[in-house]
């Protein structure tokens, strides 16, 4: 299955770098935790950085129902964006310094999600994407949390991913001209040693879903 | 200084976690690699990572004039985030689970860059954020790279920078009620060991200011 594309979601340039696989934007929104969301407010764009799930082919924010920037109406057009940074591309030449990275965009309508079954499957995913395990692990919300939580929905109907990977693309003149470095530097996030609670017991053990995140 | 609020950039929760002081929002803007631009096409928002540099205060993107979402007006609306993901917040409550992190956020109306001197300085600034050294290292902009090459400027005189550090803010009774863990797993961006281009002499060496940015 490829993605739908839309004048805006086609790229207009670097086709190349464009994939319409559906495995690779679910692949490039499994890998992120945090997500950038654009709205329009007054004719003018915000973007906001929150975290996010997916569930097959929606993909869920939720945020305080007394936060402003998700006073979001049903059908308000959303444009949701992840990206990793995974290499600095030096090349010869200013020009064609870059990065290596995987990007997804997608763009569609805001549904607000209110059938209770699918706002606690959202919520999980959005927890899980953040800290798989935690769901098993922690205290499930409540009532009274569950209504102060307002939960989104978009539709990966319409979404563009793209990607770039490998050395830089430099011009014959300055490969031929030497005496410059070229050459990728490597971007990676890790994670470091898990910080307990100051509030936990001094003995208690760091479960697995967390300590095996640390990469030691 | 402190930043000047406007109702898009006052919180309007979590206020604790806004600061207002320009040394904070530099400080968050010059440990970027990306940045998330927004801008609004047909009313509907469109979020694009790219690069960026800062000069005093005023941050810049570039783009090949060819580049549809470059195609910004004077004066246009534009939103331009970076967020730094610092840890993984988990909590007794998945409710509370959380993110620390830092985030700017900067509203302006877009200005292109046609003074040669600035379009340099500003292209200078973008190339340093991504590879501090490259720009005196490598070659520079000629005539023809220079031409294809759009620069939009915007100013930080309407931004807010929000940032969350420290444990999790669980409920009295989930501490209480004991047997689950929080913490924080700390998140980092570190770099790798540097790739060469297959195009350079095996013996190269690699560059001060592209090595000592490994992390070993």
């Amino acid at each position: 299955m490829t993605l739908s594309t839309t004048s805006r979601s086609t790229l207009t340039r670097l086709r190349e770098r464009a994939r319409t696989d559906r495995a690779d934007l679910h692949a490039v929104l499994d890998a992120g935790l945090v997500c950038h969301l654009g709205l329009v407010r007054d004719g003018a764009p915000v973007v906001i950085p929150t975290g996010y799930g997916r569930i097959d082919d929606v993909v869920y924010v939720h945020g305080s129902t007394g936060a402003g920037w998700l006073r979001i109406e049903d059908g308000e057009p959303l444009c949701l964006t992840v990206t990793h940074v995974d290499g600095i591309v030096y090349a010869r030449s200013v020009f064609h310094h870059s990065m290596n990275y995987r990007s997804a965009v997608v763009h569609g309508a805001a549904r607000r999600v209110t059938d209770p079954a699918e706002r606690l499957a959202a919520l999980r995913a959005i927890v899980e994407q953040l800290s798989p395990g935690s769901w098993e692990h922690a205290r499930e919300p409540d009532r009274r949390e569950l209504a102060a939580t307002a939960v989104l929905a978009l539709d990966l109907a319409e979404a563009s991913v793209k990607i770039r990977t490998g050395p830089p693309g430099d011009d014959d003149d300055d490969i031929a001209a030497g005496g410059r470095w070229a050459g990728v530097l490597p971007v990676r996030t890790v994670f470091g040693l898990p910080e307990p609670c100051p509030t936990l017991p001094p003995d208690a053990p760091t479960p697995v879903h967390v300590g095996d995140r640390w990469a030691g």
